[in-house]
């Protein structure tokens, strides 16, 4: 005899997503909430080094600020660098109210977050994100997560933040190249869901944004606009989350053939979606490719040497983590704005589709060199 | 100029717990919620020996089962645990439908559920409690962890199972100790809730539950609706969920002194709650020590050499990851059933529980000798 009770837990994370000129208020608002004269500060060591105004006045909101610094580079995503942050924390023997800054990009984003997450099984996390990927993306939707060996971000949590807040002057002391490589998601939620955004960034050279604020603003909260209204349906990707990965299925076989560091999430994120757009008209749609194709010298403004083989490619993907147990999964587009998930058994389908991409990358080299 | 949106992430989640003699139906009716030929199970080491009939018959629900023996003993929470498993699971390249099956006690089910949270932001977790202090509180709650040589269960998360089945035959297999060692907790639910429970063991010697099924098994699901009923109004821990770590904050403190693994936890929060006993009672309760105290003997079967002094577990308590920043926090109780947390920021109170605590635990060797 077996006798059964029903348990259902229930919660909801609520919270702020505030991006512009001038965070401080906010911040303040947020700490306010948390009744500790402690918090845990991971900041970048390149923000720490260029924005130390920033990192500063952010800090002198408590008695006692305890700055980690985190070395700027994806290698720092790994479980060596996890431990230490962990330890680090329970050196200064916080209690669960002591709140953690992640003041940073992407990874800082994602390791912080996962510290945060598993440190006492949760100290609250608010995100100050400084790079134009980190605003748009990573920080929105609770992911956290470290790299493993079998592949990026293999180990993580969902956890959400208890507040993001995005100061958009951070982004006037990036390289053009961290700059301009946050319009590799930017034009993915063009692609996925606001195609407005792909006509307005037709006419413009995109290291132009980085002058004209209010249009990088509008571009900006359409872009947080498309990420939330996703998450906020589907917390845990178990669906419709996953047309988020738009491109990215393809952009992680890049990253882990040429090994993290060589290219940019975005540079990858971008590559990704030439190849998706391709697969998508292989399996039927109608989408114009100059939309997205017409930014190449922009994203690659540094360059791109990809001597990877199809071969190599389709191997890489074998083990991303989207993929279901039967085929490999893709996120693909009837056109811009609508896109629907495609399991494809047919390897050779994508071998092909691999071939055409790095073709193509070598014609728009020459086109727009 | 700060704009902001609000974003709003609801998630519930809902759950079997069942408990018996045939757990085998049930098992079956989750292993078909996910559409997976592979699932993880993470047995200890223990249980896959003792319990190998048990561990076949859901192993052979799947065409590819992955078992992987979990070290028997305390030492297994480990960071580098952890890592190895996380490692092997994603050496088997599984996609987020592949369940994991933690089988065993509080270890198992404790470091089981870190890796399955951790593994690609989680994989679905069913918890196949084996022991009696894992059925009536471990594996009930969502709570994961490991341990850090700064404390017990520091580095962890919150993450809700799939479902909770508890074969009770399994207890059959147990050694006197590690069964009697559930009553640690049992006896907690009935201190701050259910107080029924003491009375009804009160005139019990706790050994012959083991082959009154009955009589054990509505103790247990009394346990399990106390734990459950306060979980889900408290997910995370915030406050009402406080109350379930009467004893707690003493037991850490020698848990962590002894060296883990030197005392059973149950035993520690059995002596814990001796502590907490005269702790309320010195703050004006008016309780009964008998209906604790008179299980001494059955608790401490193995005996007991507690060669500390209350200096040291002074000492140790600093680091608890329950206390507030500013004192300690314990669980106390008005009369049995009448949980409440008090701040104390007077050492010298502790000391003195202490120094009590420890006199008394000499007394009731002689008494029950």
């Amino acid at each position: 005899m077996l006798d059964k009770q029903q348990v259902r837990t229930q919660q909801s994370d609520e919270y702020i997503i505030a991006v512009g000129d001038e965070p401080l208020s906010e911040i303040q608002k947020i700490s306010s909430l948390y009744n500790s004269t402690k918090a845990f500060f991971f900041v970048d060591s390149n923000v720490l080094e260029l924005q130390s105004e920033l990192v500063e006045s952010i800090t002198a909101l408590y008695d006692e600020p305890i700055v980690y610094s985190i070395p700027a580079g994806e290698s720092s995503k790994s479980t060596q660098q996890w431990m230490e942050m962990v330890t680090f924390c329970l050196s200064h023997n916080p209690d669960r109210n002591v709140p953690v800054y992640a003041i940073g990009g992407g990874v800082t984003g994602d390791l912080g977050g996962f510290v945060a997450s598993t440190v006492m099984r949760g100290l609250p996390l608010i995100h100050i994100p400084t790079t134009l990927l980190a605003i748009v993306d990573s920080s929105i939707g609770g992911k956290t997560g470290i790299n493993h060996p079998a592949g990026k971000n293999l180990v993580g949590t969902f956890y959400q933040p208890k507040a993001v807040i995005a100061p958009l002057n951070a982004l006037l002391t990036l390289s053009d190249e961290e700059f301009l490589c946050g319009f590799g998601e930017i034009l993915k939620y063009g692609a996925i869901a606001d195609p407005d955004i792909l006509t307005i960034l037709s006419t413009r050279d995109l290291s132009e944004l980085r002058d004209n604020t209010s249009l990088l603003k509008s571009i900006v909260q359409r872009c947080i606009k498309v990420k939330t209204d996703i998450v906020i349906r589907d917390t845990k990707e178990s669906n419709l989350r996953m047309i988020l990965n738009y491109g990215h299925t393809f952009a992680h076989a890049i990253e882990k053939q040429l090994g993290y560091g060589k290219i940019s999430h975005g540079q990858a994120v971008y590559i990704g979606m030439i190849a998706a757009g391709i697969l998508s008209r292989e399996l039927g749609a109608t989408i114009k490719e100059e939309l997205i194709e017409q930014h190449f010298n922009s994203m690659m403004i540094s360059g791109i040497d990809i001597a990877i083989t199809p071969e190599q490619l389709v191997s890489a993907m074998q083990t991303d983590k989207k993929r279901s147990a039967t085929g490999l999964r893709f996120v693909v587009l009837k056109q811009y704005g609508r896109p629907y998930v495609e399991q494809v058994d047919d390897i050779e389908l994508i071998y092909k589709v691999w071939a055409a991409t790095l073709t193509k990358i070598k014609e728009l080299k020459l086109q727009y060199a």
